[in-house]
């Protein structure tokens, strides 16, 4: 099942790879995403085998769910008038940002924080540039996690034609690009699941020296999205990357991205 | 250079693995630790060769370096009394945690957030369990970037003696575990650096498209430790992992930790 290779090294015991895929076209709306994944899947790595983690950026996702807004079209309201006037901002993409926006969290010296409908607290309400042109802009697919459970429904018909039973031979995650609050830099992490647990709960583990392991739940989702980014990155313009021999430590039962968000009455910063 | 091979499939064009680096006895103060990871390196993966980005938990570090409180030396603060008792914790633990402190950010509900001396804001100022003892605390290293500049120097001079020039040929990471204001569990990042910038900026570069990219400052180096945490995991006890193939985009100057720091002007929520 693996593709060509280009290297005499061979794979150590318990070693992850983090494999770029190539040849995703441009992606449009209405495109058939999945088979677009899989085919570039096929020509780029071989295929996929159990135990893989597909990350794939939202943008393209988007994309194909016609996730973009022409700003052509966009009336903005006077208060994104007023603060992209003040900021030198394009008032249609703050009114945009403004229209997706459950709450703003700050609205600061031109940035605008703000929590999503799904519950993310990120920069301008994850409205991004299109890379289509500039006066289109690409919003957050509209359910990450029934997005990535599309995506991993169709790679499982695919390459395991002949798969039964309930847990997933492989994992899916669609991923963004968010700030934070004090750490400098933007890292990816995982906006929408399917196929794995999000969060790896060591709760009550014990490690090798026979200590109790506490306030141990790591977020497995955001660190493979920060993996796959480093094969991703932005001017490679490769949205797909396929993460293989992660072997969870923990119970795995498949879960969702919005686990990844902190809970309203667990979250100190508002 | 690659250790014992147990996979047949090679490693594709542009692949990055992460390699577990076994074999690091358990770590006290004053033990050579330069040396005990190039043994661990050379005997479970071969050595390392040029572009790898070897990983290592800030705890064998701070035990090599004797940070290692024992709590039955400190005398707790009044507040440390009060907040302890209130919330059902060690107060000498509390005290330890105020007085690695510059600031607290938030003291909630038995939770402290707090500035560290270096300016790292994190649960507890970094003061974790040892695993050595209840009764013992562990620390960050006084000075990450330090420890991981050493680490960098003692690798280059073992594995790569012929090596001269200002570039360095392979990058060093300092890691720990930080929970994030917004999203649920925690993750792997780089409190030390050495050897790579930690931080890829793409402003002003022109994606595939032709679109100049904006607001593109990657954390390079908290995506390299969150890829490395995926196979150090807490119950392998695994605390140096090994990025082989990672490919900078852009300029690769050595930097440090402390820039991964959001900078006080631009740091909104505190």
């Amino acid at each position: 099942m693996t593709g060509e290779t280009h290297n005499r090294m061979s794979v150590p015991a318990g070693a992850i790879q983090i494999l770029p895929v190539d040849g995703l076209p441009e992606v449009r709306s209405g495109d058939p995403l999945l088979q677009m994944i899989g085919d570039a899947i096929e020509s780029s790595i071989g295929g996929i085998v159990a135990g893989d983690v597909v990350a794939v950026t939202h943008k393209v996702v988007s994309k194909a769910e016609g996730g973009l807004i022409d700003l052509r079209t966009i009336e903005p309201s006077p208060m994104a008038n007023r603060f992209a006037k003040e900021w030198a901002k394009d008032a249609r993409q703050v009114e945009v940002v403004l229209r997706h926006s459950k709450r703003i969290i700050r609205m600061v010296r031109g940035l605008i924080i703000a929590e999503t409908r799904h519950g993310f607290i990120c920069a301008n309400a994850g409205v991004d540039a299109s890379n289509v042109s500039e006066d289109i802009v690409c919003i957050l697919p509209e359910d990450p996690d029934a997005s990535a459970e599309a995506v991993r429904e169709g790679l499982v018909r695919r390459f395991f034609p002949d798969h039964e039973g309930e847990s997933s031979p492989i994992g899916v995650i669609v991923t963004d690009s968010f700030g934070r609050p004090w750490r400098n830099g933007i890292v990816n992490v995982a906006i929408g699941v399917a196929g794995i647990a999000p969060l790896s709960d060591y709760r009550g583990q014990y490690d090798p020296s026979g200590y109790e392991m506490r306030a141990s739940i790591l977020a497995v989702a955001d660190e493979l999205a920060s993996a796959a980014e480093l094969v991703m990155h932005k001017l490679a313009a490769r949205p797909v990357a396929v993460i293989r021999g992660y072997v969870p430590q923990t119970d795995n039962r498949s879960g969702t991205g919005l686990e990844l968000i902190m809970p309203e009455d667990r979250n100190l910063f508002i």
